[in-house]
């Protein structure tokens, strides 16, 4: 292979300076009591998957693909196919230590610009070849997964080439990015010209502007800057029925908004090609801070009375008091000691750690926000912790990927899942969801860890996000999580409760549907919806090329 | 007929106390000048339509409908089915006084909850008759023509029945509407929970909840209340395929967001039955005010810097020269001279009225916001015109369609027409939009008056509204507007210029494709788009009897 096209293996995520990539051996320990083994296992003996099957990419898709791209930008490189095989959910991180099934693409494409992806999906529409559209690779829901649908072959369509700004409109404050662009990529662009996103989800290290459209990603800061979909102006996709292009105003009564449709759709109705996104000037200031409220009550009712009076901070991030406990634990030693005796003094008993990060254009402006918000907070009588809390929270913001390979080596199964729902049914939703997980992984001496806390709040609801760290079950990996998983996703499609017709919340307020999901689907959206999906699928890939599998329960 | 089942004719808007019904005789003598008309004309000698033809609607399916419906809520009455017959564009004032075709309903359907509309559908889906849902009937774009699409009836579906506030949940700010609720009667029923919708458009008064939802409304309010489908948490419809619920959370990645076809298919896909609202408290302060921006560019740049720094009022409204000299004219006598030399003294050479209406729910809200507003603002040499001139804005603010209705005896052709774009983009398109119409209606001594304003403004770009007054054209009423219409949206789409590919704008920002703008949705979404929502359409209404004619080019 040519120098220059990035074919390289997708494993770890790369130690970054700012970023713990190892927990101290006492809060190994501590988390080893906490969660009810005797010790946490010392690593396990898996390694590395095995070498992939050969390609069954037919010689003639081969040949015509080639012409496409050229030699450089296909591959079926074995380390290359391995490096696009799954995302980063725990289960994908179980096949990538040889745990089960690995579904590994025939061939990586590179293209490296919109055109070529048009002719990639008519060359694969004319081969009958499954095409995986590859971002960032971060999806923890089983979105990249190699399944070929029945297909004699399956592509894994690596959008990295299409990497560039193509435009910056200042006075609409509007920028045009190729799909593949990386989130810390696009920033970086966007800072020459004094802009920002402000999209940081916890995998922006990685994941591209075109994923992010494609599965409605939500950033760390969307308390501020919006959700994904929220940003986006515009769209350019490549489908087998030829190129789309959507979104020429910035609101429009002409007919449904076909932008949402592309919007979520997780590459199985077209692959994103450029979007065109909102962007805002960047922030000259910045502080986060933290808050201690008691209780998980009164910290939901604070959040709530900050989103209804239109004064979130860009950042705002409520922990419930298990997931505040852990944290403080891991700060480790006397400070821990310290801030319990603290918090304790002033009638604290059960923390809820409230971080608010803000971004603003100049002192005057933060003060003056940051005032308002102090304003509303107040009467929740929060405990203040100062700065020192919220930096705490922001060096650590990227952390939890590279802590859950370290847990992982550790014999810890530790997996995130989150939904959403309007406030009054908040907390039914959060206490059927843990209930099912404890439910599920409780017993053989094991008892789950299950953290929850609210980062995406809105006027009418907010997001829930739990961190569920476990003793693996050695000789069980994979079942264990899927069991608790189904567990707990059936609770939210409100299964578990005979009395309740409805979902309690939504399957995935950001990690999009993949395979994971897939099952729920119906119950949030109806057999119509689905139907409604299905036929759309088929009108956009009437040969169903694109991502099998993904998103509809049947495609 | 029984009481208390509204079969009324929809005719001229009802007197209002508050609402200037007739223009002073100044008032037009000046128009009249202005226009360039020796005078206007003298009511014509138009009247009403004439008898409707006999009903179509085959025996049996009268049958069927009233056993579901019963006597009481189904007619075929005339001058009900008059009532029901388009829509208020100026075309359909027309038709209303005996110009052109009148298309008339077979039959008026009066269901009084979802169930019957879902019964009501499945009849007509046995019986093949064509179904156009009626809400307020103020669409201004043809949206509830009572078009048949090759069916042997159509049957106007009115919603009025469905009127009720079914369930108000204050901790998540959200209320349950029937469709057919009417905007000024949910603001009744909101206000006794101390809360509020803040959806005002000028069809306010007429005008229903599932109307604004089926055509993605946005309220003179939408800078602070947000476009209407910002406010939809949740749909329920009827479809010829069954019964679709959508919307269980406050935000979700759970695929594509159906909502967003339920929101602007102008019942193409389904008849809405209820909507969950996003609702609000109750300002309890209000406060309009006018000020004068010298030249339309800084009056625009203005409108962007309060959009892009976050602190636009909840109505910001700013008026070019043309539409404040009509306002201020309107004013008439001592007053008028009084204010252009006050602002001749302050070096106002082309006076752009801007009009920001504040709603907040305390004093010191209204102003810690003003004041950011207001130094935003400040740069651009804005003259303060005082509550006075807000107030005479909030004051004549529904009185628009009144006094169409009287231009219109007086011999003039009235009608608006709206769009939006991307701020670096906007002067263009207002321009090609202005030229299209000056060019079409000058000649015959007619010079017709062309006002423009942005009503709606985002971080992204605005919307733009016109309002053209000019004589009528006598004999050839409907085709003089036609062509000018078909003019202005044929330079929105970017046809006008061959070195434009694609649109300036959007064919329309708040009123809807309906009939009128079907020809160029291709233009804005595409053949792809169009054979997505043809494909969506067969899917969800496979044997087309839902509002034919409505959206796509050809359904």
């Amino acid at each position: 292979m040519t120098e220059g096209i990035d074919h390289r293996l997708r494993g770890r995520w790369a130690p970054h300076g700012a970023h713990q990539d190892k927990l101290p051996a006492r809060s190994l320990r501590w988390l080893s009591t906490r969660i009810g083994a005797s010790e946490v296992a010392s690593p396990g003996t898996e390694g590395e998957p095995g070498e992939p099957s050969p390609t069954t990419l037919p010689t003639a898709a081969q040949a015509d693909l080639t012409e496409i791209l050229g030699h450089e930008r296909l591959t079926t490189d074995p380390a290359a196919r391995l490096g696009r095989a799954g995302g980063l959910s725990y289960l994908d991180l179980l096949h990538q230590r040889g745990f089960g099934e690995l579904a590994v693409p025939d061939a990586i494409a590179l293209p490296s610009d919109a055109e070529q992806v048009q002719r990639v999906l008519e060359c694969c529409v004319r081969h009958d070849i499954a095409v995986v559209p590859f971002g960032g690779g971060t999806s923890v829901v089983g979105g990249v997964s190699a399944l070929r649908g029945g297909k004699a072959a399956v592509l894994a369509l690596d959008l990295v080439g299409l990497d560039q700004l193509h435009s910056v409109d200042p006075v609409s404050r509007l920028a045009v990015f190729g799909a593949g662009t990386r989130a810390l990529a696009a920033e970086r662009m966007l800072r020459a010209h004094g802009l920002t996103l402000g999209h940081v989800p916890q995998s922006a290290e990685r994941a591209s502007i075109g994923g992010f459209a494609a599965t409605r990603s939500a950033g760390q800061a969307s308390s501020g800057y919006g959700r994904f979909e929220d940003m986006v102006a515009g769209l350019r996709l490549a489908t087998p029925r030829g190129p789309w292009r959507l979104g020429v105003a910035p609101a429009s009564a002409a007919g449904p908004d076909l932008r949402a449709l592309a919007l979520g759709s997780e590459g199985t109705l077209g692959v994103l090609t450029e979007v065109t996104l909102r962007v805002r000037p960047l922030p000259t200031v910045e502080r986060y801070e933290g808050f201690v409220l008691d209780g998980w009550t009164r910290g939901q009712e604070a959040v709530r009375a900050l989103a209804q009076a239109g004064c979130l901070a860009e950042v705002t991030r409520l922990s419930d008091s298990d997931e505040t406990n852990v944290s403080f634990a891991l700060r480790g030693g006397m400070r821990t000691a310290a801030l319990r005796g603290y918090l304790r003094a002033r009638g604290v008993r059960e923390p809820n750690l409230l971080v608010l990060g803000w971004h603003a254009g100049s002192r005057a402006e933060l003060a003056r926000r940051r005032a308002v918000t102090l304003g509303v907070l107040r009467r929740f009588r929060p405990v203040r912790l100062g700065t020192a809390a919220g930096e705490a929270w922001r060096r650590g913001r990227f952390g939890g990927p590279r802590q859950r390979d370290v847990l992982l080596d550790a014999g810890v199964c530790v997996e995130t899942l989150e939904t959403a729902g309007f406030w009054s049914g908040l907390d039914r939703l959060r206490d059927a969801v843990r209930t099912a997980l404890r439910t599920e992984l409780t017993g053989h001496g094991r008892a789950p860890l299950i953290m929850c806390h609210i980062s995406h709040a809105y006027e009418t609801g907010a997001s829930l996000y739990f961190t569920v760290l476990v003793p693996r079950a050695h000789g069980d990996e994979l079942g264990q999580w899927q069991r608790a998983k189904a567990a707990a996703c059936a609770a939210i499609a409100g299964w578990s409760d005979p009395d309740v017709g409805e979902p309690l919340g939504t399957i995935t307020h950001h990690h999009a549907v993949g395979t994971d999901h897939a099952p729920y689907l119906e119950a949030e959206i109806g057999a119509l919806g689905v139907d409604v999906l299905r036929q759309l699928k088929h009108t956009l890939d009437p040969t169903g090329i694109l991502n099998p599998g993904k998103l509809l329960p049947d495609a």
